[in-house]
């Protein structure tokens, strides 16, 4: 009560109109109040959950499928978990892609030598040792690509300059860009990276080969780059360019998603699952993509055992792994768990960043959603009360669709996300320890009560 | 005059604060108005400044002493001053250091293997080919270094992690940290970089080696890697770096200043120089360090030909070389202009980057300072009249001491500066078309006065 009484002299406005939008108060949800204040104090008591995203990526770095980085990362967490006391903590096989990028170069040729700021494409293949050496041309869109034709693109490495717009428009470019410009005969593919403006920064990432093009070596460099290239074309100047990338793919190699829980004291066949992914790119520690999810959705449950508070149903956190290069986890998970599914209440995944959290995206049915927006009423003190449309995620998405489970997704501010996206600079300095604290609380109080509640959530 | 009306209009305050500081109207200042708003018009009309500055990083890169790069890049500014129309466009000999960098790499062996991000510092020896492996101390000023001694720092590899302050106050540690620590027997030094936090961006920058320590390699890593050894070796971590970087001092290469002039029609022994330096670092394109400053001074006097402005005395535009690790550019110049800085009537230096101009700093006597206020004056238009305290530069250095040569530096808004400085992100991208601009124009109007005015500018 102090806490909302507070916060109402803060934000007074914002409040008044959460409350009238608020349901009139539910007596099952009173019952709540209490463990909800409980969960919530503490999480934002101590920092508890920034320092263990900051070990988590300070002691094993960035974390690709297939890396030692990774299988380390699993063996600890699990041992951690076990310290926690949580439950029935396990490594479920899955075999993942296993990717290495090796060492990478990209150059001017011509007017030069002169480096360029760039990162491999995950999944891309390799160049020969002394790399590939072509003309460049540079296109704005697939339009001016497909308009060049054949003629001016067989034999040299296509440039997308294509600005950042939002992630759905341009990550086509990075998706499906190799291939287009192979299928018109071209030996390379260099990608303005997909993500705002940062300090000549590139941004990694996946792409796909489709089957009826040569697969060609490709690359992001970063904005300044491909503005650089712009300009020498449009000056009329000869612009050749040389890459040289290490890249293969080795043979699966096996890996887990991890998952631990608190057996449910009623119900233990019914299950809500919290979760992110365990992997990373292989560049940055993977701070925010998706160690803080992970941190964040385990820290909450960890919480509610600190607490002794046990709920009707299970939880379970899951660590999934391999989302960024071929969503093996989110795959395995659906399928190791198919019998389940029909028990699955609700997952709720965290992959947007752990950064001041504004509520939950869902997706489900609307009785659903007026049960949750009742207990986001519950989350005023931190300001986290929405529940906004199109709730989900790639790891829980193959269970979500197999099994029709209700999703959910963490919504948080969102600002810096793709400044940090498949960098570098995706560490623990981009991250407060209040935000991530509050996006522990958001998730610890959804879940618990969903887990707890008399009602089973409606699909 | 409607330039002026305008500005009145947007900013009463601000400019009848500087009317009413201005001396009362000269009149030998008043038939400089009409040459003035030539000068400015001319440069706020289109985006040659920019365009040029573009051209010379995109096609040239980055310029060390001793580069090729740098190389070419000078013949080519000579080439354009000449269709410039500019005068005695020459090349003045000056022997460079030349360092080269190298294959470098660093990375935390334990707990890792992870890749720090990283620069070695200029001036830096390499290290054997299979690098240095130690363990790592972090210390955050040299008081820390002294108090831990021999016994805690023989044999290991220390990293200053101390959170930039200020560019004085910080890059002692560049300076002279790996000699400090050398002195102690430390094998390797790391340093947070000197320079605002950016998006995992080390920053590069000359070390100097004292004569009474051993000469250990150094390099600089971003601040966030900073803060994660910090962080590890906090928790009681054994903590093991490797460095790796194959840099190496070749012998002195053949260099020079590039000089150009507007010869003066009534003194043209009497020289008023204008310029910047035409050598960067290895990283990035040397757009602001100092691309922007030898294009804005060589733009101010390209302008005053185009005007047919020629004045009195000589205007002198200098690309001095190799400022950055070693200036003997600048000192080239004092020896060989020896005779001459006696009738050095003004130097001013343009090293602080081309943004938003504020005015010059300037050192000299007051009544110099008197007679720039009132010139200043005719820069209201672009909000540039400051003349404030302090103004040099590294290039100009030598010989304004020897010569006793009043001095300026333009003065701009540097917010951003130490953000890119000496970083792979100082590229074009960070300038602004109009801010180069009203650079171009604050100093073509100041130089081309001064080098003008019926009186010699005092001493």
């Amino acid at each position: 009560m102090r806490r909302l009484s507070a916060v109402t002299l803060f934000v007074a406005g914002a409040v008044a109109t959460v409350l009238a939008a608020a349901p009139a108060a539910s007596s099952w949800l009173d019952s709540y109040r209490a463990p909800a204040a409980r969960l919530i104090g503490a999480a934002l008591a101590d920092r508890h959950a920034w320092q263990r995203l900051a070990e988590l990526t300070d002691t094993f770095g960035n974390r690709l499928a297939g890396s030692r980085a990774l299988a380390e990362m699993l063996a600890w967490a699990q041992a951690e978990m076990r310290k926690d006391g949580l439950e029935r903590v396990r490594a479920e096989k899955v075999m993942v892609p296993h990717w290495v990028r090796g060492a990478e170069h990209a150059e001017i040729v011509e007017p030069g030598p002169s480096e360029l700021a760039m990162l491999g494409l995950g999944n891309s293949i390799g160049t020969p040792p002394e790399g590939i050496q072509a003309e460049a041309v540079v296109v704005g869109s697939f339009d001016e690509l497909e308009a060049l034709g054949r003629a001016h693109v067989a034999g040299r490495i296509v440039v997308y300059n294509v600005p950042y717009t939002g992630y759905g428009e341009t990550v086509r470019y990075r998706s499906s860009g190799a291939s287009r410009a192979a299928a018109l005969g071209a030996v390379g593919m260099l990608l303005r990276s997909v993500g705002q403006p940062g300090l000549r920064t590139p941004h990694t990432g996946a792409l796909n080969y489709s089957d009826d093009a040569p697969r060609i070596p490709a690359a992001a460099i970063a904005f300044e780059d491909a503005e650089r290239l712009q300009r020498i074309q449009d000056r009329g100047t000869r612009l050749v360019v040389r890459l040289t990338m290490g890249a293969r793919m080795l043979p699966d190699a096996e890996s887990a998603n991890v998952v631990a829980e608190i057996v449910g004291r009623e119900h233990p066949e019914e299950v809500v699952v919290l979760g992110g992914h365990s992997d990373s790119w292989d560049v940055g520690t993977g701070a925010t993509d998706d160690g803080g999810g992970i941190v964040a959705s385990w820290e909450a449950v960890r919480l509610m055992k600190a607490l002794g508070l046990t709920p009707r149903r299970t939880i379970r956190v899951v660590l999934f792994v391999n989302e960024e290069n071929g969503l093996r986890g989110g795959l395995a998970y659906r399928d190791q768990h198919a019998a389940e599914l029909a028990n699955h209440l609700l997952m709720i995944e965290t992959d947007g960043g752990v950064f001041r959290p504004k509520g939950f995206g869902f997706t489900g049915s609307d009785a659903a959603r007026a049960i949750l927006k009742e207990i986001g009423t519950l989350l005023q003190g931190i300001d986290a009360v929405a529940i906004g449309a199109g709730g989900g995620g790639a790891d829980i998405g193959p269970s979500v669709t197999a099994g029709r489970v209700p999703s959910m997704s963490l919504d948080v501010d969102g600002a810096l996300y793709f400044t940090i996206h498949h960098t570098a600079a995706d560490t623990i300095e981009r991250i407060e320890p209040g935000d991530i604290a509050r996006c522990v609380a958001a998730l610890a109080v959804m879940s618990y009560v969903v887990a707890d509640m008399p009602q089973r959530l409606p699909r």
